[in-house]
């Protein structure tokens, strides 16, 4: 394994103070724990707070800022952060309007953010939840389908509807509008390699691919011998369409690089996943091309479609500040 | 070789129309040319135009837009396009206020746009070009200083001064000081694969690196055993501070990945190039962190410093509307 680190224990620590280091003001650090909130936060609004291990740069941290996220909590590597971390930051942001929390649906990050929210009533905080699970691969697992790059989506509709003065309620209905919306599905050629483990997560021949990946180095949910980039998107984009009334509507598509993806093999992507949707009828309104939920050095990508309905194209094209996703 | 790609002769051209797809108001391509144009020029300015070969996404097309560039020029992987290539686009949106070329310094990029310019002033098109020479790995070659991620800095502020109304001159004169201002180091860990060749460039063990690596896969001017983070950051910065006066200066930095480089690393390069440039008397004006110019899927990073004098804040924080850079 070689990777531009120093300490494998102090990786979550040493990214973080970096993000802060370019983000002078916009992001602080509270103290020295994991957690991400606005230099300067607005507490005449809803909150809107998420949190995930590390490893998915930029997600969460680099959300945070105007338009988006008030506060991130940030785990080790691959691992959500404990109930008291999450509570400590909802505590620092909350304000009398309330606190929405985004929570990908992952058995962790669930139970964290249900006790830290039980932490948080009992200090009389005004709090509720969406859970995102946007990841069209493993829908019939008993825990239901994961959440993974759609996740950044909600960020931006929830931040953009808290900005806006919307009530908890209703910022939360945004959010769960964008959840009912948005699937994704995602493949790799090459694993992502933990640190401290210091070897791929799976193995995968030179001729090989794994459709249906997860964020965290779960293999896919099918290997097939590489096929070509077209080919490969179409399969994914299939698969997308069952799931939601795509077809007819307007979409945001994201193209989503896993970490280790040449920008050149996202666009081509792209240029295929406009070709079919416009095919199928489906109507982009926007794309969004880059690594905006990753999973360390994985080779690969994910699609990611919302659709666009009611308010939330307003929300979309709102404002935002933040390291990772400017508007 | 596992790419995310269809036929390899296919790759410029689709990477093209992937970008003009998520970018249909701000940028056009010329015809079927690896051209790429605004989508509205504004003829009432210096036009300020860049080429170069693929494999660097997002640079060159991706900086075509307001504020940076009006035209980008793409050849094949890792070649410079053809001269009439260079001047079919700078025909197409030279203005009366004249052209700047933002050429790197490499023979077949410089011999290239000397052919374009020969044919631009033929038609009677007012025509100036600068130098970009950031790399200071090789900087005793004969040809001199490698242009290499400080172009990106170079469209920003040329850009700027172009769109604030400067003349030719003007917008010259800081290009170039930009240029004189600005150093560049890169380093990796893994080489790049050009698909047509299948294979990477150059070898290196896994107890290895290269320092002073090229934007084409050229190899580095030093293999050495790879240390941690911070000890590679420091030779490269080490080796910055000797070319230009940043010590007791305001400066701009850049920390780009090559391509296939997790965010979680160039973070934690970020905070120790904070950490460095504050104890040697460095003052970071702001932070630039992400893929700007790449090299396919190399695994490795470049830092970047431009000394911030005269008016060189003023241009970097101008507005910009590309694909890339936002400001």
């Amino acid at each position: 394994m070689k990777k531009i680190i120093n300490n494998v224990t102090d990786i979550e620590d040493e990214l973080l103070d970096g993000l802060v280091a370019a983000n002078p003001g916009r992001v602080k650090r509270l103290g020295s724990q994991n957690i991400i909130v606005r230099a300067y936060p607005n507490k005449n609004k809803v909150a809107v707070v998420s949190a995930g291990g590390a490893g998915h740069e930029p997600a969460h941290a680099g959300y945070v800022g105007y338009g988006m996220l008030d506060c991130a909590i940030i785990g080790k590597i691959f691992h959500g952060p404990a109930p008291l971390t999450v509570f400590k930051g909802i505590n620092e942001i909350a304000s009398d309007k309330g606190v929405l929390c985004v929570v990908k649906n992952y058995k962790g990050d669930m139970e964290s953010f249900e006790m830290a929210m039980e932490m948080a009533q009992g200090k009389g905080i005004l709090i509720d939840k969406v859970v995102v699970d946007d990841d069209v691969a493993r829908s019939k697992n008993a825990l239901g389908r994961r959440g993974v790059a759609g996740t950044v989506l909600v960020h931006k509709i929830a931040g953009a509807a808290a900005e806006a003065g919307l009530s908890l309620k209703d910022v939360k209905d945004f959010a769960r509008l964008t959840i009912n919306n948005t699937r994704t599905m995602g493949m790799a050629l090459k694993s992502c390699t933990i640190p401290a483990d210091g070897k791929p997560v799976f193995e995968i021949s030179e001729m090989e691919m794994d459709l249906g990946i997860g964020i965290h180095g779960e293999p896919g949910i099918r290997r097939e011998p590489v096929t070509n980039a077209d080919g490969i998107a179409r399969k994914m984009l299939d698969k997308i369409l069952t799931h939601v009334d795509y077809v007819g509507n307007e979409v945001v598509l994201m193209v989503n690089g896993m970490g280790a993806t040449p920008l050149m093999e996202l666009l081509i992507v792209n240029k295929f996943a406009h070709e079919y949707l416009f095919r199928n009828g489906v109507k982009v309104y926007d794309t969004m091309i880059g690594n905006f939920m990753t999973s360390l050095d994985m080779a690969g990508f994910s699609i990611t479609l919302m659709k666009l309905d009611n308010d939330l194209q307003i929300f979309y094209d709102a404002a935002a500040d933040t390291f990772a996703l400017k508007k």
